[in-house]
């Protein structure tokens, strides 16, 4: 077998066998087929798509080309939880507590954020103290023990896909559905959970900028998933404004608290609300949606799951004082209110330039060398359909940047705004599920 | 500028700018842009391809990557003939000597056979003492003292060329219009000619297997030629079977040398005399077509273009007394006949069968490494369209392989023949020209 004639196979809208697809991984791995071919055989595969069973076959030799959790040791149905992506979207923060007090099981293995995107890992590290490098069997321990873990991946977990994924960066291919879905996929099955599920976001601060291709995304995601046996769902989630009111870690955090004190934004809290009540269901502790969406409100209202919360940041060392009071958090130096320029309704707060202007003012890296700043970001007043007055404040500022870095920031931020004069229709968070 | 960016902007279908090819190709050549972005650039370019200015522009920017060699010692217009390669395709060792007893002025850098095509300088070295490599001022006097000379490409010349050719080819994008275009361009171009006739040759032993594509090849070289300011024609030529009848080195020198004394194969002659008129109106040496095919005519029947071909293999080290008397080649040991198994009229000689069945006799390469054994090859009896009765010669087998090799490539070259019960329409070995 020769990679140029998997390559042209490919660029010619010919199928690729099981074979072919584990000769091109294995090899790919191995060094024996190099970055050049994989790049050519990414940019086919964007071109051309893959079929159902192409896609399976790939996010299968993906998992195996390395190491593959084995979670037999917790007891019960272990869930895990992955988003797509988005602005402000702590989601994993507030609802893994939530489904861990229900009594889930959540052994997750979370990201880094990068550009204008956020990762749950990050904001677990603006608390003080946190650790999200444990082993396997440390994870195992915790997950028995308090029902959740979010930790980092191992270096061993899914090595094509570390080098896949750092090769499509640089190669304008990250945008290929087969490639998205076998690459989350790939991670998730590795990860050794029994149940998935996944939030699919769609939107101008997503990688999916349309409905369509989320459907599309999220539909092969589940594909992939029940195809190697895995019980899967995704829900398509809206990301044309920012998640919840922050954006910037330990300003996530601090909202994630106050979510979990019954004092959560709208959509996000619909968010969670939704995806833990599926999860409940793919752990069988609860046998419908509706008998699960309770036993999760339950657990918000009586403190059960801020509670999860305090023990899981106690079991991975972090200052559970930060949690319990959380006006100990660093601030930033620079505080700055932007304000209404006009009398209106708010039609689009577009959250690809409030994360780009985030990541600007310290809450995000650009590459993945960058160090971050844990109290920099955006809190927004207002979201998309309120009305504001003229001198309305719309969000404030954190920054500890120099003001000639911060203030043409500001402006980018304004801009990210638009105005109406007629009342917004505001559409729920969730899109669709797909199961 | 990032190269990132640039292979986005061309995957999704938008014009890149002269400055941001230049960034690319002089990047590529200093080793700054690595090999699997550029593969990648080349996979979006096969699938969006390039319109007239970005080919232009690729052609300029690789032309320019190394030595431009200057011709301007050589007095008169300097005319050079290039073709896209097929089996048994003499052509070059033909028409050069003809055009050069016109009064034509040719200075061809050429190339080698690869895989099933042959190249032209392999053909040359089969004469004994034949030497190709020159150096640009020994070329230079070659062409002033007798007209003609055919060496082999500087190492110097576009190495944008060389790099980007054998990275295109382990990675799938050999059959892209524009890259094809804008190598072949930047190598005529940067070898100083003033004038260029195209020869693409199309069918199943070319590169090109539809009229269509081949029109479009040759359509897209013109206009690059055009719009850099040199003379470009193109012929499109059949080659669904091969040109004359001789396929393999010093049978097809043997082929050139009958056919410079008036005794060519039709298709072959058809071609030469089309061609050779066009770079004659070309050189400014006729002013018409009609004039210039009577003036190569004469040439061929008076002896004048024969003795060419001796001064320009006399002038390059050969021996002429090999092509004075033929007889003289090497012939080799094995010598095979293959007759007709039924009567019939032949409908079909694929090219590229031929092609391949001559490499595994040893007349070509399957890759760059191997060597050539100038003897091997296959001579046919007749061509599409001869009517043959059970046991008539088809073609004669020419290998130094052992009998366990060259065996089954018997019975390739016998399922490269089609025959059929009605008379066959010959179509000419001339399709179009291009202007």
């Amino acid at each position: 077998m020769r990679m140029v004639d998997l390559i042209i196979k490919k660029r010619d809208g010919h199928e690729l066998s099981d074979e072919e697809i584990k000769f091109w991984i294995d090899g790919y791995v191995k060094g024996e087929i190099p970055d050049y071919q994989s790049s050519a055989m990414n940019m086919a595969i964007l071109f051309r798509g893959m079929n159902k069973r192409e896609i399976a076959s790939l996010t299968d030799h993906m998992e195996h080309s390395g190491e593959i959790i084995d979670l037999s040791d917790i007891a019960g149905i272990k869930v895990d939880k992955h988003s797509t992506g988005g602005v402000g979207d702590k989601t994993s923060l507030v609802l893994g507590p939530m489904v861990a007090a229900c009594g889930g099981k959540l052994a997750k293995m979370s990201g880094r954020g990068l550009g204008h995107t956020g990762g749950t890992l990050d904001k677990l590290e603006s608390i003080p103290g946190m650790s999200i490098a444990k082993t396997k069997e440390e994870m195992v321990e915790q997950v028995n023990k308090i029902g959740i873990a979010i930790i980092g991946q191992t270096a061993s977990l899914v090595p094509a896909d570390k080098k896949l994924y750092a090769l499509r960066d640089v190669t304008g291919t990250v945008e290929s559905i087969p490639l998205i879905a076998a690459s989350v996929m790939s991670k998730k099955l590795a990860s050794g959970t029994d149940a998935i599920l996944l939030d699919v976001t769609v939107g101008e601060g997503a990688f999916m900028k349309n409905m369509d291709s989320a459907f599309e995304l999220a539909r092969t995601m589940v594909d992939i998933g029940k195809s190697l046996k895995r019980d899967t769902v995704a829900v398509l989630s809206d990301m044309s404004e920012p998640l919840g009111f922050a954006v910037g870690n330990n300003l996530e955090v601090k909202e994630a608290i106050a979510s979990l004190h019954g004092e959560g934004p709208e959509d996000l809290m619909d968010l969670c609300y939704t995806s833990g009540s599926i999860m409940l269901v793919q752990s069988k502790i609860c046998k419908d949606l509706q008998e699960a969406r309770e036993k999760l409100h339950e657990v918000v209202y009586n403190g059960k799951a801020f509670e999860k919360l305090c023990l899981m940041v106690e079991a991975q060392g972090g200052d559970v004082e930060y949690i319990k009071h959380p006006e100990k958090f660093e601030v930033s130096k620079n505080i700055i209110e932007i304000r209404s320029e006009a009398d209106g309704y708010i039609k689009e707060i577009n959250a690809l330039d409030i994360g780009i202007s985030a990541m600007k003012l310290g809450a995000g890296r650009e590459t993945l060398e960058d160090t971050i700043d844990m109290s920099a970001g955006i809190v927004l007043a207002n979201k998309i359909g309120a009305k504001v007055a003229k001198g309305d404040l719309l969000c404030t500022v954190y920054t500890n940047k120099p003001e000639e870095e911060f203030l043409p920031v500001l402006d980018e931020i304004k801009s990210a705004y638009k105005f109406t004069d007629e009342p917004v229709k505001i559409l729920p968070v969730i899109r669709e599920v797909v199961r």
